[in-house]
Formats: structure tokens, sequence, C-alpha cells
């Protein structure tokens, strides 16, 4: 039997200006992008919270990949948006602006039917609320994280503390600089796996990623493509590739999150080929299982 | 029989600071690098020009490798000098300063002894003088170039012009984007595909490199060092790695090109560990074939 899932994190309104074009109010959020991948491969629930603008038809677009939303909780307001821009390679996006600017760091309702889980994704958040949501999950069987630089600089120790209780932790490259204060990627990546997680992934964007795994590394690919129009979303479209695999192969060891990783790649690469969750809204697990063939055809020598 | 080489390209004496320490007057160029990388597999010779200054310890270090110096002119007046920093993460050389400042375009002298070769290397220098060697090698099986971003800006039409007579080209990853106007690093690859060489190879310095050959893509991992002192000379020992390897083999298929883009990976990931070429010139074929072993390890899955 598959294993279910839970994702936290955002679930939000995005405005978004790359090279090849604009959208505006689009589905985004962590919670998003992680939830749609994982539920690819395995059941998905999620636990966020919208704004009462939070459009009808995005709630509809969860339902329609079977995704369990009753723990996302629409509450009087505004739902979170952000405005941001890509120029040149798109490695890295700039923040034109969050609205509300300051997220109140409220602490979520569990609902009792998002109490038990098999796998959890603290997806980017607030690593207090992060830490409540562990607290109050019951025993889940693996657990992965992923933050960000606005938590690495303010609150490193509850992070360390996060990473104590983590299997899985995912970071990218200049924020496990930031967080180990360690130029070398290497080096960065042992340092993070002796706090905790018996798997460190730091993710280098369109250069793939470097896995961390029982004392050995594993040379993370990237799809190469030549259409990308968004790549928002693609880092928590990865981890929820990898989730979802684990999850669906019931396994930790170093083949299967190895496969997982490459899983997760396969996925995030469908994500940026289009604006928001719409690829990600329209592939199946045959064309992830095509592209995962391509990698191995690509890496082959 | 294995196949010899002709490199030509710059020999110089080279001042580097990077955060893991400073040398002064230390033996580079891009020539020497590739050539004390491919006379780990194949016979090598190197046509190139030093002023009156240049140690003769350095002469001797060349001889030391078996590299055939016979081409290597010694001109009233002073070597090439390049003074380069390094900060932070080390993909990228600040240059402080090089001297002569105005590198004259001399005409090369081509002793006789080196104008009858298997495999020509046109390490980087003036497409000019890359083009008079070409026309003056006889009928060279395989020709690598490789060229940087001062000869893309002010003369795009004679590197253009190589390009049709030349087999693999290397290249870097902003080079590439410089050349053909394309963000995107897949177009740009075929784009200059396109153009000519049967094999083109976009490196991207600790992310690997991708290489394009028979309509496809081999993704050229890195490998992954905790230890990077100096990563000056890392491209020109990816490069002699990759030609040393193919004129051993003397095959130009896909299996071989993407082995010896490994085989240059590894090369080059001795090369960085130590200032100079000092790691060059101790490696042994044995190691390198052990390391190569390692990136085939970290890649499966």
């Amino acid at each position: 039997m598959k294993k279910n899932i839970l994702i936290t994190g955002s679930v939000a309104l995005d405005n978004i200006k790359t090279p090849f074009g604009e959208v505006k109010e689009v589905l985004g959020g962590s919670a998003t992008y992680a939830a749609f991948a994982a539920s690819l491969f395995s059941p998905v629930k999620i636990i966020s919270i919208v704004g009462s603008d939070f459009p009808d038809t995005y709630l509809q677009n969860f339902r329609d990949r079977d995704i369990d939303i009753s723990g996302l909780k629409v509450s009087p307001g505004q739902t979170f948006r952000w405005t941001g821009l890509y120029r040149d390679n798109m490695n890295e996006a700039q923040t034109l602006s969050v609205c509300p600017e300051n997220l109140k760091d409220t602490s979520m309702d569990i609902p009792a039917s998002c109490k038990e889980c098999d796998y959890l994704f603290l997806a980017n958040t607030d690593p207090d609320i992060q830490l409540e949501i562990l607290q109050n999950v019951v025993n889940p069987e693996i657990v992965i994280l992923d933050t960000m630089n606005l938590w690495i600089k303010n609150k490193p120790d509850r992070i360390k503390k996060l990473l104590d209780r983590v299997d899985i932790m995912v970071i990218n490259e200049t924020e496990s600089r930031m967080f180990t204060g360690r130029i070398n990627l290497v080096s960065a990546g042992k340092e993070i796996s002796g706090m905790g997680p018996g798997t460190v992934i730091i993710k280098k964007g369109e250069h793939g990623a470097l896995l961390f795994h029982g004392g050995e590394i594993f040379l993370v690919p990237a799809y190469p493509l030549e259409t990308v129009k968004d790549p928002t979303g693609a880092g928590d479209s990865f981890a929820g590739g990898l989730i979802g695999y684990l999850a669906s192969c019931r396994k930790l060891d170093a083949g299967a999150v190895r496969k997982a990783a490459v899983t997760g790649t396969a996925v995030a690469s469908f994500a940026v080929e289009d604006f928001s969750t719409k690829r990600l809204e329209s592939i199946s697990r045959v064309e992830v299982e095509s592209r995962i063939e391509k990698i191995k055809e690509m890496t082959r020598f």
C-alpha cells in the first residue's frame, strides 16, 4: 500500500515575470508545488492557510489531483502574495514584494484528519511553525525539511533543533553556505549531515544537486531543458517528487534516495516548462519515467 | 601506438591569491596546464613563447613529464605574467593585472618538428594565431579549440572561421552565452554544434559540463572536492585530459568522447587541489583511473 504524505508550507498567489512572459495572481506556494509533485506517486494531504480571496478554481485544482485539502484553512483576510522577477540565467528570483509583508507567526490548526501520516514534508515556512507541526503529528515515519535564508539568518537555532529530528534536509547552495559558514559545498553537506539528518540534499538549481547519504555522495544531475519559462517552485517540485517516490517505494536506502532524487529532478524539469502549476497539473507518471530514462542515458559513460 | 598531440597556447608566470594561500611567479598558462594533463596519456609537444626571464627549473618541469619543448621559443624580453584573485566560491578569477598589457599578435614560428601531429589542441590565444597554426600544421586528424571572452568580443568572425575546421570546441558557460547571444545553455550548445564541430563542450566550472555530440547530450559530472586551493588551469587541464585520453584510445565516437570528458574532469579535479601545476606534476594514471571509478559510483542510480 502506498504511504500517505502530509505537506505543510505556503499556498499563495504569485505574480511572476520572466524573460518569457508575465502572469498575475496565479497559484503558487511551497506546499502547492510540493503537493502537486508528490501526488503523482502517493496520497497527499496539505496543511496551510489561505485568505477568503483565494479562488475556488484553485481549490478545485488541488481536488483534481486528489490532494486532500481538509487541512487548508480559509481564514478571513488576504491570501499571501509573492511578486517575483527573473532575469538572465533564471537561477535566482528577485522578490519585488510580498503581501502581507509581515507574515504572522500564527499557530497552525492541525485538524484531526492530518495528525496521522507516514511521511511528513515540512516545506519552507517559519521553523517555529515547523516545530509545532512536528510536535503535533503522531510519529511520522519519515520527516523531510526545507527552509530559506530568512530563517537561517533569524532562527538558526530553531533549524538546528528541527535537524535533530528530520531524516532528510533539502537546502539550496547559497543557504547551505550561509547556514554552515562554509564556502565548500562538500564540507557544508557533511556538516549538516553531522547535525542529524541521514540524508542531506544541497540543491544547485539548473546545475543539479549534491546528495549526502551514508557517508557517500551522489551527484544528482539536472535535466537540460531548452524551454524554461518559469523556475518558480522548482525546488519544491523536486522535494515533492522526492518524497512522493520514497513514499511509493517505502524504502530509505542509498538506492531509493538516489532514484528519488532523480525522480524529483524529472518532476521539477516539467514544473519549469510553464508558468505556475500548469505543467504539473497535466503530467503523468509515464512522462516522468520517460524523463528519468533520458537522464540515465545522458549520464551513462 | 599512442597518437601524438600538439598543444599551442600560453606558457606564463602567474601570481595567484585564493582564500587558501598566495603564490608568486609560479608556472602557469593554458598550454602548460593542458600539456601536463595530456602527457599522462600520450606524447605531447607544445608551441609557445616565453621571455629570457623564464626560469630553467620550469623548463625542466616540462622535460620531467616528457613534454617536447622544442617548439617553446625563448625570445628576448619578459615572459607573460598574469595576476589573479579568487574569492568566495572560486568559480571565477578576478584578473588584477596582465603584463605585458598588450600581447603582440606575433606570428608563431612553427619548427619543422611540430608541423606534423595527429591531435592538435589550439588552447586559448588570439584566433588569428590559432588560424595561422592550423594552416601550418599538416593535416591534423583531430582539432580541438578553446577561446575566451576577449576574442569572442573582438574577433567572433575569426572564431567562426576556425569552428568550420575543428572537431571539438570547449568553451565556458558565460562565453557560450556571449558567443551565441542565447541565455539557455542547451540552445547555445546546439547553435555552436551547427557551426561545425562534431563535439561541443560547455564547461560550467565546479558544476561540470554539458557535452553535445551526435545530437545527444552528455551531462559531464564534476568531481566534488573538499580541498580546492587554486582553480587556475582547471579548464585547460580538463581539455588536456580530454585530448590526452582521445589520443590514447584513437576513437571519436560517443562512448570515447564521454569517457574522455570524464577523464578530463578527473584530471582537472587533481589540478585544483594545489597551486600551479604542483599536483599535476605528481599524479599517476592509476590515480586518475581511480577517480574516474569514483565518479562512476557517484553518478550511478
